[in-house]
């Protein structure tokens, strides 16, 4: 079964995950805010990515860096340089694209209307062409009878003049827009003053280095963990969490020895590359990814970067098809060599065994919290056929993600005293674990519910609960159920919920 | 004992608490960056925060709003018009002040040197008053011989000029400086395109009551926590990580009827208010923080906010003197009625039982997560006397703040098998609770350096333990120690952690 974008943002409102952000000034464009439900999922991916590289190794150590940095950090960088895409726009309508992200053109070749010069070739979008026409005519400025047919890349650039997809408008020449988000600290608006909203949180790892190796007194290899908001000015953000302009990032900088400075049989910077796309590919299965939906995307050369000695991207296939969901890079000793001629301190690592310094290579697995949840969230939905009954709508999210874990009802609501007694045992399990108390429709619906937003558990206290002290616990996945003691309900879900973390 | 700031930042720093910001970089004004163990710290104040607010409570949801908000939403909350500090320059030396936070002052009668005009009336600093007075005859624009001396009250505005405590040079009269920080969306950087850096986290809980009480059914009370960073461009920022332009915030929006809504003896906002002034009280305790240390402070009737029906600060006595470590106010409908108005959109409360539709009134308990995290390191910090050995430092923090609960170490690290097993202990332990080994000192060395960041439990493994299978276990608090089996370590630590959250 395939999910819509559309069926993932209407579960998403509905059910408290995600709501638009500033919905009621009419929305922050591709600004989005996590409901009750969405935070404790996207608590849950953030803590199991914590708890896979701080808690369960010994090699990382966490860091929690400020957004704001000095701004020679990121001319360090290079993402004053060179963060940034190529930005047309339209002449007509006054929108703009990203140049690299234009739809797929067909050329058409027309004559300026105005000018007695050769005709030109309009680069109209293949999709919608009779539209586009339609629109390139309106606008007046060409004549209006289509002298032929071809593909871009069969004329000659200077004969090309590719036109707005959305109203047939010219369009500039691309410019290098940054993405960085800028803003000034203190009261005055001058460029001594400028600072920017981190593009990523890896920076804020390599300027750490070396307050975290000495503190930590921790060598080679080793890893910083740390996870927190980016900002990228997108222009053209979109697709729900997918792209945003604030963002949340899970990165790990692990480094290590460079390869040619490794013994025979000692593991080199390639080798935990090797063991970082191992880890991370594990990561998404062991959180209920089916493996089917995940992919490895080696980077072609012309996608490295300069400094990079390989990339790859682990990919989800997300209702818009195949996308990134983290890029594991070994960024070789770029970093730190940069930050290390910029700041002028030396960040060099000294190799006790070999009497000499080096500066480290790193491996960076870098991931999306926002578009990890996405990938969550879409990979456990389900609509199930139920026998002899209505369909179920599911989310078989892995219990370490699902946001609430144990829901309680009363099957009657207007006996007191079984209400009492699914309250109080919702308010007793609710410290130990996610816990919630509904009464508010038929048993039946009530399961329904919780099914919806993944509750992996469901406890019913009934009338005989009051002589027997035994309730029905139904588990979401099997839709079983089994009657056992009240006070055992802690442990039974509690110990479920522990299993489930074992690897 | 009084602890110092300096004694603080020091230990911050060496034990990598927290460290400056950007520091290979000279630093980033009043910015900083949580370490490898000041993460672990912060991350338990807020953990300890959300599971007070939403896991022990069950009329309480969460949500994580985007930091960047629709521009409208900041009008509506009367940020953009008036959340503003007064600002001097200094006509001299081109520093800034905020004119609230100069020092008090002292009157000196001075003759302008150029001006054939009536003497003025400076006001210096009474602290460092003959520095003062040093500077501003250096600065050539005054006679030099003092005529008398006033405090700033005794005389008529009219021939009172404060100069610069710094220089002793002229400020100007204050002006209002916005403390939001000011980005722009999008490629155009003209004023449709302006968003601020949220100057805090309510107004985005405010935004989604509507949201949060349809997808979430719920009827008043109830409240919705948040945790997460604000921005504010602050003129005097300092004092560590107490006032910082980048920090976090832990606030709850608590929604109630209006007292006059309110049938005899139901809880009315005042009572909400009460509660929640108790209820903030005592989580400082819980967690660990001495009552003498801790006050309430009323703010008095000329510090409201207008439409505020009350505000309480708690106050905890920082090395700096008594400041607010969190605001509890009543601010009545003020909030959604704004919201209301400027979005045209009904944010009232159908309330079933009157029939009637109203706007709730709001309790709000705001804290800061940073300046928490600074009480509780002040708080835990002691330098204890002991038996016939040096005096140690100590960080008795709560178990559940602690950074790391558990430390193993081998007694002898030249034995292999030693090493190995208590290797092997500290790994099994890990992803249970924060556990890390130390073999780089010699075993009393080690115990004081797990004492000094406060962790708790510490298990050796000697070479008693290779036959008997024992280790022994030190308290950090009684220094007591005991020999269990290595086996039961596990439940012991576990079972001590998970009692210490008891309350």
């Amino acid at each position: 079964m395939s999910v819509t974008m559309d069926a993932i943002v209407s579960l998403a409102k509905r059910r408290g995950l995600i709501f638009q952000s500033s919905e009621i000034y009419g929305g922050l464009a591709s600004t989005w805010d996590y409901g009750p439900l969405g935070v404790e999922l996207k608590r849950n991916v953030k803590e199991a990515w914590w708890r896979a590289m701080v808690y369960e190794r010994d090699d990382i150590e966490g860091l929690d860096a400020a957004i704001l940095m000095h701004p020679d950090a990121w001319i360090a960088s290079g993402h004053v340089a060179s963060f940034s895409d190529p930005l047309v726009d339209c002449k007509g309508c006054r929108r703009r694209f990203r140049e690299d992200h234009l739809p797929a053109f067909t050329g058409v070749l027309l004559k300026p209307a105005d000018e007695a010069v050769a005709a030109i070739t309009l680069i109209l979008p293949a999709e919608n062409f009779d539209d586009a026409m339609k629109k390139v005519k309106q606008t007046k400025e060409w004549s209006s009878q289509p002298k032929g047919f071809w593909t871009a890349e069969q004329l000659p650039p200077e004969m090309v003049k590719a036109v707005c997809p959305e109203c047939g408008g010219e369009l500039t020449p691309p410019r290098a827009f940054n993405l960085m988000f800028q803003t000034h600290v203190g009261p005055v608006q001058d460029s001594a003053a400028v600072v920017y909203l981190r593009p990523e949180t890896a920076q804020g790892i390599f300027v750490n280095f070396d307050n975290v190796s000495t503190t930590m007194r921790r060598k080679l290899p080793f890893g910083i963990a740390q996870i927190g908001k980016s900002f990228r000015n997108e222009i053209t953000p979109g697709n729900f969490i997918f792209r945003t302009r604030e963002f949340e990032q899970m990165e790990l900088e692990f480094f290590c020895k460079p390869g040619d400075k490794c013994r025979e049989g000692e593991r080199t910077d390639m080798d935990w590359w090797e063991h970082w796309k191992e880890q991370r590919h594990a990561w998404y299965l062991r959180y209920g990814i089916r493996a089917e939906k995940l992919r490895m995307r080696d980077h072609a050369s012309d996608e490295l970067a300069h400094y990079a000695k390989g990339c790859v991207d682990v990919e989800y296939e997300f209702p818009i098809g195949w996308s990134e969901l983290e890029g594991i890079a070994n960024r070789t000793n770029y970093d730190l060599t940069q930050h290390m001629t910029h700041s002028k301190k030396d960040l060099r690592y000294f190799d006790q065994e070999l009497n000499e310094h080096y500066i480290p290579y790193v491996i960076e697995p870098s991931a999306g919290a926002d578009r990890g949840t996405l990938a969550f969230l879409c990979d456990a939905f389900r609509e199930e056929a139920v026998e002899g009954k209505e369909p179920r709508k599911l989310l078989s999210l892995h219990y370490a993600l699902a946001p609430i874990k144990c829901a309680v009802f009363p099957l009657l609501k207007n006996r007191p005293e079984l209400v009492e007694k699914a309250r109080k045992l919702a308010r007793d399990l609710k410290p130990h674990f996610y816990t919630v108390y509904d009464d508010t429709a038929a048993i039946g619906k009530l399961y329904r519910r919780q099914d919806e937003i993944g509750t992996p558990f469901c406890v019913t206290v009934d009338v005989d609960t009051m002589t027997d002290g035994q309730v029905t616990l139904r588990n979401r996945d099997t839709m079983t159920q089994e009657r056992i003691p009240i006070e055992k309900v802690g442990d039974v879900v509690g110990g479920a919920l522990k299993d489930a973390l074992k690897f």
